[in-house]
């Protein structure tokens, strides 16, 4: 089992075979690490770079376990801790590194594009851990590993994404990765949060989300960005919450069955209620834990390339 | 050799059995890894999380050295780089950290509590690493195991912790412990920083350092939160000194044998006079060492659990 | 092959024999992660602290990629997140990281005269990473390892440093080291960067970058501190590199085989043009990689001792 792709930028032209392998994958490291304790050393030798020009608890503790499980050794760079304090340019910094015989980089960036640009000059393989609006790719892969191990399939199954769309690079990997694999991918959100050529991609749009709820088997609910969206994409909070908001109520009265995905960190009582966050709907936890296997499985099917 | 407790949240309740076979184990480690270079796995494959919302450099690289000796994979968290910023709760932080199969979560914190209800619902280990003004266990362990190396037993000694016992999580973890090997626990400091109520533990109380040091095998001089305590507790950093810091002329004068421990870090010329803090009859980086070898016995009597 | 020396603080009386030991451990360690990822194990079960006062991703990372691939385990302090903070004096919170059983400490520190400071009490094998305006003898080493084997030898070679020499610990160690290999070394800058003694190492002195460039085999440019020397060494940045700055003009007038090193960052257009920065002559990052080859011959060869 080897993949096509030599880096991982985004989902949007990985193919449907690569995105199995990387899913059969992840269920066999899951199974290990909650059966076993033998330590793996698929990547022992090998040196992984987490490039984070941009703060991410989550993401980089998620890729930091998956790579000390796998026996890599690590190093971590956070853009304060960088040479690019002193001047020197992202190239510079990069090059820098690389020369120190890194196997492997894992970036995150604020702006889109970053880490295709690295696969033009590094001769290491590069993970796209993030990038401006664009696509956030291993998130895409764990939201559709855990969409699979719930509902057992992805082909034919409707998908709702909430939220600040525009902005959001979860919304765009999830996108192309569910329709590569045959499912309907729709949005929801104000329109505000709805970029305007989107219907390109052939995404539904709903205004309502009682309608979404009721028209899908899943939603991808997208965590409000508090200190940045009220008051420019909406009037408040309060309005996003009264018309976009997922409770107790909205799922009894339009789909008890909806599986709930949230990336984290939920803003309770703002997105999701309390009740949904902690309810029986959502599988926010175990995306947590898929998201560990699912870096595993992409660093060690690239890093053997 | 395994222990009664499944976490190790304060020496309160920890019974006899258990803190000898803690003892015991320490005493292998400290001479494992004082003769050996043959790296210890006891721990592979398993991962700990150091979560630690208040800043310590000394403890938090104790348990790192103790885990990474053991083989474990490990992961740091601080309260800056860990999502609270972005306004997670503390519950939905901890439960994300451990939905990526964490083994073992050791804390401190700054409220007393929080490694306790962390118990109540997370399935790894908790080990409290100072929390509040309440305990910090493996701190009164290894005072117990310097204790015991240097005067070769617990049962029957005299042993005064001096200072400010009302703020501290160090005289306490000492008094459970102490006691339950049978030692006499006295405390020693200005009445504005003894505890009203601290006869109920069985403690006697001096308000004189020259007859705490006449009548005590070791002094537990505790470290005065400069920054905190002057004004406030008492009036003046100068006459803290002049009524309770250890001087070498009070230890000739009272008792050439008494044992000197502090948990660092000194103040020289505050607590502990200069002379005094390099000089004979000081344990203090004995302490140091045999810290390590405490938390490695503690890690791995409980990650085998 | 074992070493003369037991630590590294410089290499002013560091014997050639040493050096050529070093050299070829580097070789050897550099054929191996370029060949092959089977992980070595020269320091496992060795403890390495990296105690940086002075911030350096560079050197820091360096040094920490060369200790986890030879499988030490790895302690990080910085200034900032040392008890240093809590009014701790310097000795003791090395003292204090040493009772933990380091057997090997890196340092760097603003401070002449440090690392040797600490061979004087501490039992921990010390390598200077950088004291002030002194050494930093594993940058000296990885200069002459670069030009070695570009050049096939060092002996009889002309070297000229050029720039802020003064303040410069990279051409102490370069100076040493060179001369005691055989090599020619001058120095090349504004007269306000050139030490009024300097004649007394026996190097000599250019004030005309051209002739510089003429009469040597290899350029080592250091970096021009911008937010430090411009407009108290010299008038403008601008001088500085009218007078100094290495163009490919100026290399095609005066020497097309001139070698360039740099130990970066660079600063493009300022001490190197863009294109000699990027050129043919220069082999920056040939450094970089090779930084981290030499790092573990010395850690692994004082290792052992």
């Amino acid at each position: 089992m080897s993949l096509h792709i030599k880096h991982l930028i985004g989902l949007q032209n990985v193919p449907k075979e690569d995105i199995e392998i990387i899913l059969k994958s992840t269920k066999k490291f899951k199974e290990h690490f909650q059966t076993s304790k033998e330590k793996l050393t698929d990547l022992s030798g090998k040196t992984i770079a987490n490039i984070f020009f941009e703060d991410s608890t989550r993401t980089r503790t998620s890729f930091e376990l998956a790579e000390k499980r796998l026996s890599a050794d690590v190093l971590n760079f956070s853009s304060s801790s960088s040479s690019l304090s002193k001047g020197e340019s992202f190239k510079d910094t990069v090059k820098n590194i690389e020369a120190m015989n890194i196997d492997m980089i894992v970036v995150r960036h604020s702006s889109a594009g970053i880490p295709f640009y690295l696969t033009k000059y590094s001769q290491s393989v590069i993970i796209n851990a993030g990038d401006g609006a664009h696509e956030h790719p291993t998130q895409g892969l764990l939201d559709i590993y855990t969409i699979k191990e719930k509902l057992g399939r992805i082909k034919g199954l409707n998908i709702c994404i909430v939220g600040d769309i525009a902005h959001s690079r979860v919304a765009l990997s999830n996108l192309f990765g569910l329709k590569t694999l045959g499912a309907n991918v729709s949005f929801c959100g104000p329109s505000t949060m709805i970029p305007r050529d989107i219907e390109k991609f052939g995404a539904k749009v709903y205004n309502n989300i009682d309608k979404a709820i009721r028209e899908n088997d899943i939603l991808n609910v997208l965590r409000i960005q508090l200190e940045r969206d009220a008051g420019k994409n909406f009037p408040s909070i309060r309005e996003y919450t009264n018309y976009f908001g997922i409770t107790e109520q909205r799922i009894k009265n339009n789909n008890e069955n909806i599986l709930i995905l949230h990336p984290g960190p939920i803003n309770r009582g703002v997105e999701l209620s309390p009740e949904v966050a902690d309810g029986n709907n959502q599988v926010i936890l175990d995306q947590v834990t898929n998201g560990v296997a699912v870096r595993m499985a992409v660093l060690s099917l690239l890093g053997k390339n």
